[in-house]
């Protein structure tokens, strides 16, 4: 980052030069509606993304240069408590925006807390029993809310009101709510109060809908061909419904829509952001960018011109500009050429300052409880619905797994083994196939190929000599993924590998966790007494329940005692 | 753990009855001598080896009781200084224990923290610069004992004494201060100095010397047939140096020695610890069993006989008994049946009182420093000693790595991904190669086999055409460690792949990082100009300086922003 010093105002001067107050004063102004990026450990050094999450110097440095809002990630939930009061407290008395994507508990991205199944089992839930649904979203909401506020955030970005019309969406997929509008909008509604009800803001998003797209906004821009019609009778009621249940905030869309606005995308739209969601729709809450540093949006307009089109079109907060100093000059340099409306930045401003006004404080800490109610984990009632959530996720069939006389391999399927917060070396995954004696065999982005060649026989995609012989238990964790170009595992052959496992007579079972449409696309291909399963959730709690259903039950201790 | 309940104390009816004020004084002053294991994370769910960290029920529990000591592992610094806070709280007044294996920076073990070269690259030093490698030493002791008591530890289970003068070592290894007597002990004492000049306790280890051993104690009991002479010049002069430097406290090794003691290992063995250590050492410090949890222990003699032969040996303190209940019962037993002593329990309390009253008080913290100095990682002294002592160990031979045309492989070698605290997502070791057009391959545990089958050309062991095209970049993650089996990567074939590489004309260049053992057997098979080197260090900043050095200093930011 190199920030343009012309605008900035150099404290001690501005202090002496009362002729020229306004530059401090607007500056400080336009800092109120960013949002930048930190990890939410304590050190540099720790950063997991060093190039997206501001060093302690600069982020120091814009907090007390009047920045508002920090978006955290990274750091447990304990590191994150320390974190939330550090931030705070480099802010002096101005109250900051505190937020994270915890879309499926606190625990998602901080561990500590709770990690629930994503929304999507809450949605197929919805299907069969939509009173039990719509208690658990409500206490999902609850439960993140409470959470949040005990690991110092006063802001969810959630819950996610896209509909997932599209399984081979690749930043949607699992994290929707539901596959159809009512049921998206019933659930992201009723977890909205909850979550709001314990003193910690929403976000709806992403406006005006980012369900059906096959494209990754991360890495590209993608284009929604839908007539307004179609728009009010899919995208939009999810909204309406969060907006009625009294969300904070609304997230905006990277995305394209031609039957709205030909040129711009929604985040940068004022047909989007202005004539539908502030007029039509009616909703007077916080209006935020989607984080303005993914490609589609600095790709094109870069860091400065992408903020200030943002709240030209009506955004009131800047959310992850790429150059939090290029984003802030360049709205001052708009508001001080005439282009951007000083009432515009004042009516943001008040807008923060009403939902800032709702927020809870964050919960009393002491020495021997650091993280207040959170100290211990979650609460008996959160686990409870942890719990319950992950059972009733899951689908299943067939018996038990027949335990390998001479050994067996246990084939397990992740992204990456490197950043894997479901996958330790005690994860069930691992620990109760082991006891049952299947060793592990691990398939990971980098791994050697599994896969025989592509000219070699495509029905028999996998190379078996190299697994290791025995029956074989395959555990694919898979679901949509941001920046991974899939919405997951979709180009590794998983059909064919488990006609050939089958035809071998290597199947043992089959243990899908994460995406429901890689289970409903392998399921067909079972025989009826071939033991198998999907879970919505990833987590340990998840593996160790799936398995367990499968007759994996009894788990090892792990073999050391340090690393 | 299933504890017996006959003598433990019921605080509310031993109040009321005073006639038998002496099982609850006692159990309490034997509870004091216990140091048990707890994880670093504030929840249950978060330990990573549950099997041996007590779960906070009966933790509290334990501290409530009087336990003395907690050994603590996992968990980032700022969740650490947390926990120790949590654990004298739950104390009360009592003074705990608060120790770790911090035996190569507190950042070895937990995050935020300085995570040095090991003691052996130092020793390495010692053999060109002596008095270069002894204020390294110094130095190491005093960035060690500062960050310790930022985390709140008071206690440093460092300096290793032993000499590794067995490279096929598999648990001390790169943990030495030397391969040879004089290095070891004059590089340990000086730690031991730097260490305790801040405020902090040490302990010398494993008494009276496991360098010389090929079995892990971990798993099996190692015998050192050496004679007592044989152990004066050899085994015994780190620890007299240490001794000598005025180390608080001496851990004992889990070994048998026939020359000492034809029956018992030294831990349980008073000619080791009190005729030997005591009296003809002159020792009036602490003594500390190693772990007797360890199967080369417990195994044999069980959670509670093992502790009440470690102090009827002469021990003061026993460390992670693999049932603390069943430990303390015993022992208590033992002390009410005559057969050990009050006097030894009354002598352990003081030795473990006039440590205690050396201890400096943790730093003072604040919400915007929670680590106090420690707060944005270590200082810039502590990272220049760091940088320095990475730069001293590295050696290298070659040019710069030649960038492959179209693409090569990167073929990275560990342990295992899912614990592997210097190889995230964003490591040199993978980003910088990535850079250069090397895509990463990974080779871990559970990986699919990158080997030929053994009866296929011993001389060409690597599959290679399941690592990908082009030229290959290894580099080597290997030390001795617990429970691996090995000194590192023994039984795997790289001289023979190296070879193979070579003679295929796809080594493009070779890195190892740690052992020095393994980068002496493979140098020597290098043309000279091949671009090689090793590096003590296997932390991101060793990658990075090393690759620095052989041409790939241009790291690439990671890919995506989020996980």
């Amino acid at each position: 980052m190199t920030p343009l010093r012309t605008t900035r105002p150099d404290p001690g001067t501005a202090a002496m030069t009362p002729f020229q107050p306004l530059p401090t004063d607007l500056y400080r102004r336009v800092a109120e509606l960013l949002v930048v990026r930190a990890s939410g450990h304590l050190t540099d050094e720790q950063r997991r993304w060093p190039r997206w999450e501001l060093d302690n110097t600069n982020l120091q440095r814009l907090l007390a240069e009047g920045v508002g809002g920090v978006i955290l990630l990274g750091g447990s939930a304990a590191e994150l408590r320390l974190r939330t009061g550090q931030l705070q407290a480099w802010a002096g008395d101005r109250s900051l925006l505190l937020c994270a994507d915890v879309e499926e508990g606190v625990g998602q991205r901080f561990e500590g807390a709770s990690w629930l199944v994503p929304p999507l089992a809450v949605g197929r839930l919805h299907a069969r029993d939509p009173q039990a649904a719509l208690e658990a979203a409500e206490r999902y909401g609850r439960c993140t809310g409470r959470e949040a506020r005990a690991v110092g955030l006063n802001w969810v970005l959630g819950p996610v009101c896209d509909v997932n019309n599209n399984p081979a969406n690749p930043v949607i997929n699992v994290r929707a709510w539901g596959e159809d509008p009512a049921t998206a909008g019933a659930l992201a509604a009723a977890f909205c109060r909850g979550l709001q009800a314990e003193g910690v803001l929403g976000c709806a998003k992403h406006f005006p809908g980012h369900g059906d797209t096959d494209a990754d906004s991360h890495l590209e821009l993608p284009l929604l061909p839908h007539d307004r019609e179609h728009l009010e009778t899919i995208e939009l009621p999810p909204f309406r419904a969060a907006i009625e249940a009294g969300v904070a905030a609304v997230m905006t869309a990277h995305l394209l829509l031609p039957a709205l606005d030909p040129v711009r995308p929604a985040t940068l739209s004022s047909a989007v952001l202005t004539n539908l969601l502030r007029e039509e729709l009616g909703f007077g809450g916080l209006v935020v960018t989607d984080a303005l540093v993914m490609e589609a949006i600095t790709g094109r307009w870069g860091a400065g011109e992408a903020a200030v089109l943002a709240l030209e079109a009506g955004a009131d907060l800047v959310l992850m500009p790429a150059d939090a100093d290029e984003a802030l000059e360049a709205i001052v340099a708009a508001v001080e050429a005439g282009r951007l409306g000083m009432e515009r930045i004042e009516a943001a401003q008040e807008r923060r300052r009403r939902a800032l006004a709702t927020v809870a404080p964050p919960e009393i800490a002491s020495v021997s409880a650091p993280l207040g109610p959170l100290s211990s984990g979650p609460d008996p009632a959160d686990r409870q619905l942890g719990l319950q959530l992950v059972r009733t996720g899951l689908e299943r069939q067939g018996g038990r797994v027949e335990l390998p006389a001479s050994g067996g391999v246990n084939l397990v399927r992740v992204d990456t083994a490197l950043i894997c917060p479901f996958l330790g070396a005690s994860a069930p995954a691992l620990t109760l196939p082991e006891a049952a004696g299947f060793r592990g065999c691990l398939l990971e982005g980098r791994s050697p190929s599994p896969w025989r060649g592509a000219a070699e026989d495509p029905a028999a995609p996998l190379a078996l000599e190299r697994l290791g012989c025995g029956p074989i238990l395959l555990q694919l964790f898979v679901r949509g993924n941001p920046f991974r170009g899939s919405a997951g595992g979709g180009q590794e052959p998983w059909a064919a590998a488990v006609t050939q496992l089958l035809a071998t007579g290597r199947l043992a079972g089959l243990a899908v966790y994460g995406s429901p449409y890689l289970w409903e696309a392998l399921q067909p291909l079972l025989p009826a007494d071939l033991p198998a399963g999907w879970s919505p959730g990833q987590m340990p709690l998840a593996q160790a329940e799936l398995l367990g259903m499968l007759g994996l039950g009894e788990g090892c201790g792990e073999g050391g005692f340090t690393d």
